[in-house]
């Protein structure tokens, strides 16, 4: 770790001097700016909140701090779930939320250039009304674009569209020693040097701050549908997934679910969509699957095709929403789950591993089994297009220091055993600041220190968003 | 430049030691190790050419090398076009052609694991056996896996499928150390750490050597039709592609060609597939379309509404080729485009240049205007859908000297173009070492220093593959 310096009064009025929004100093920050959306992974305080307005602010703001030691945590909307947003050495947090103006849409080359402060709802509800789709999802709509960069964010339609990473075309950054570079462009296919892009993408602040995104858009599909298919066992529910791939339906999103977490959520929203027994049998686990078409017809066929499918594996049912309404209602408990699981637990860790989805089934039985070990509960729910799955410790009667060390010996131990089944640390979310020690062990020293070894190459000063992910 | 060894006998002993195969060693050599497919980037001779048979011969191969300071370069099938696999320092070469075996098929997970000196025409052919397809179709079929990953080809279908950047799931790598590793995994989403697998990806063997690849497959598209679409100007032609996309058509590929390489090509092929004239009208230009799709039905919806935006936006006509052999023949002469010029040039440079696709008929405009003030000729076409152009310089009467004066001046002239309009150096051959010079020039000293330290985190001695890139 280097030794970083403490912000002055001088560098704050040089500070000052170099942005035209505000600065805020000590007890002035918001406390929200202290943690992000997983407070058990620890705070941190800046001694500076800068509201920044223009790639050129950002540049001064960096180099100030470059010249003095003193480390740059970029900041998006704060609705990290790793602590990658937050300033644990101190030093200045660089406010991207002030640079949120969509600049221009290229629809010949079907892109838009965003700054990075951009909300994901508010684009994808402006692609929306001119006829396009971003089609990125991930459960948290009011994320910055920026965050969702530096996390290669995946969401509910990864697996049909790709994450996030497939929809960068090109980056304006600025270097931690402040100069301004692009990387990329707004072509759809480049051989041109290594790609810096790429290794921007999911890198979460801590190569360079991106201060300008060229992203690809597509045209919205025409029709959209989504199906509740309830299962007795959460088995048949995941063993359903390669069948839908092999009968070459192409669905938008798949996600499965236990019946403990649909309740809770519905709870939560107070409201209830799902069916919790048909004919007598007891659900136990769900799948929510949606598909997209460009007509009416060609939807129908494919979701008749669908439910063959699904009835064959096992499904009890299959409720259509085909309606924006009654697909809202489908989605809402889904898009609740983190809030829900939020506001009735007091201790809170999760892991966002990822497996091949042919071993959805296998890894969340091995998760449930392993998690009665100890004294918290675990809840999970996931991705199953893409073996993306969210696993929650939660607790509300264990004490914090008891509570570290059982989720301590959890986590390592399901890591374990995701790398066992070929799968990685974090699908969507990233590694920050919380999962940083699981990297090294899992990934191991030979690709810890290239990445050191990237990190050095960028910020030799190791002052940008120091501690995180290496 | 670093300062290399020479290959003693006593290291000719050691690595013959080391490996299982065969060691070829100075007048052994095979002289088409000497040079890819544009020698005019001149040739390189390595001191040795080894056949390697596994990931731990190629580990203790290249050891000894770094051990001993001598470089090492990787070399496919001799396809490139950049001189990237050319032994310009001399040094050792691996043969990777010698690790060439498709591994194992994982249906569930939809991906193939291969060794990287499978040829991209037996994985094709391999995958449709089965019923899938694995996506990526540069030009060149006889090129290896290895190769195809480490230039990020394209080819005809990335409109629609993208590159091989998005086929590449995981890979195992050895260190220019030799230490063995493994970079991402057979999941389709991930964001564990700086992406050292997009890193790698077009990273033309200067980083590590691939040893073994984990690459996604698709479903097999059940039906294929190809369109070809004659033009009486190329204007015409060209601002047709955003037209297509905005009808919400999705082709699979679109190729754009002028009236000269045709003639050219089916000169070379002895058999003429292409419309010259029609109705008294001289075409001056075609489109090369394929759509691909589930059945017959919607295929014949697509190509009724594709015939419509095709002839309202200035097409002469129409034409069908609905069977595999007709399919085969309208492609045959846009696949012997590069074969045919190279059979009747004896001076050839080439320009892989990728620019927005709204650009590419003012970029070809450009192009062929600035071509009139050099001796050589100008030949070009590409691929329409990604602005992904292949502009060659072609000479029989020049002086090599004055050849490469000329094409010096041109290429700085219109890679400048290229990056006014918004492109980059190379849409899929890479940099290698023809293009180095000016991947410097126009990425910038701030983007080729940051390569340049990546360079060295992996690679401190220099060994692999050096003078290439960067």
């Amino acid at each position: 770790m280097a030794n970083y310096n403490s912000v002055t009064e001088e560098i704050v009025e040089q500070i000052k001097k170099a942005i035209s929004g505000k600065v805020y100093v000590g007890e002035e920050i918001n406390v929200d700016f202290f943690h992000d959306e997983m407070p058990i992974y620890g705070e941190g305080r800046p001694e500076l909140v800068v509201d920044v307005k223009s790639t050129e602010e950002v540049a001064k703001v960096v180099k100030i701090c470059n010249d003095n030691l003193i480390p740059v945590v970029p900041r998006g909307a704060g609705t990290g779930l790793t602590g990658a947003g937050v300033a644990i050495n101190s030093g200045v947090m660089l406010n991207m939320q002030t640079m949120n103006k969509i600049l221009e849409y290229d629809e010949e080359n079907m892109v838009v250039k965003v700054q990075p402060g951009v909300l994901l709802n508010d684009l994808a509800q402006d692609c929306l009304s001119k006829g396009y789709m971003y089609p990125p999802d991930p459960g948290e709509k009011f994320a910055t674009l920026g965050g969702n960069v530096s996390t290669n964010a995946g969401g509910m339609r990864a697996v049909k569209y790709g994450t996030t990473r497939n929809y960068v075309r090109g980056m304006e950054v600025v270097l931690p020693n402040g100069e301004i570079t692009y990387f990329g462009a707004c072509v759809s296919k480049t051989s041109t040097g290594y790609s810096l892009k790429d290794l921007m993408i999911g890198s979460e602040g801590t190569l360079g701050i991106i201060t300008e995104l060229t992203l690809k858009i597509i045209p919205a599909p025409k029709e959209t549908i989504s199906l509740i298919v309830p299962y007795e066992k959460l088995d048949d529910c995941i063993s359903t997934i390669p069948k839908l791939f092999k009968a070459y339906l192409n669905p938008q999103a798949i996600e499965f679910m236990e019946k403990e977490i649909v309740n809770l959520s519905e709870l939560y929203i107070g409201k209830s969509t799902f069916p919790k027994t048909i004919e007598g049998i007891d659900i136990g686990a769900y799948l929510l699957i949606t598909f997209d078409g460009e007509n009416e017809d060609d939807l129908n066929d494919i979701i008749e095709q669908a439910a063959e499918v699904l009835l064959d594996a096992g499904a009890i049912d299959v409720l259509v929403a085909d309606t924006p309404s009654k697909i809202k209602d489908a989605w809402a408990a889904r898009s609740s789950f983190l809030e829900a699981i939020e506001a009735q637990t007091k201790l809170l860790d999760e892991c966002d591993v990822v497996v091949p989805i042919n071993k959805i089934a296998a890894y969340i039985k091995y998760v449930n089994e392993k998690g009665k070990d100890f004294d918290f509960e675990v809840k999970s729910f996931g991705h199953a297009g893409d073996g993306n799955l969210h696993i929650y410790a939660c607790s509300n009667e264990m004490e914090k220091e008891e509570f570290l060390r059982q989720v301590e010996i959890f986590m390592n131990d399901i890591y374990k055993k995701a790398y066992e089944f070929g799968g990685q640390i974090s699908g969507e979310h990233g590694i920050g600041f919380g999962k940083k020690r699981f990297l090294n062990i899992f990934e191991g020293d030979v690709n810890t220190e290239l990445m050191r070894g990237i990190k050095k190459a960028f910020d030799p000063n190791l002052i940008l968003n120091p501690d995180k992910v290496i």
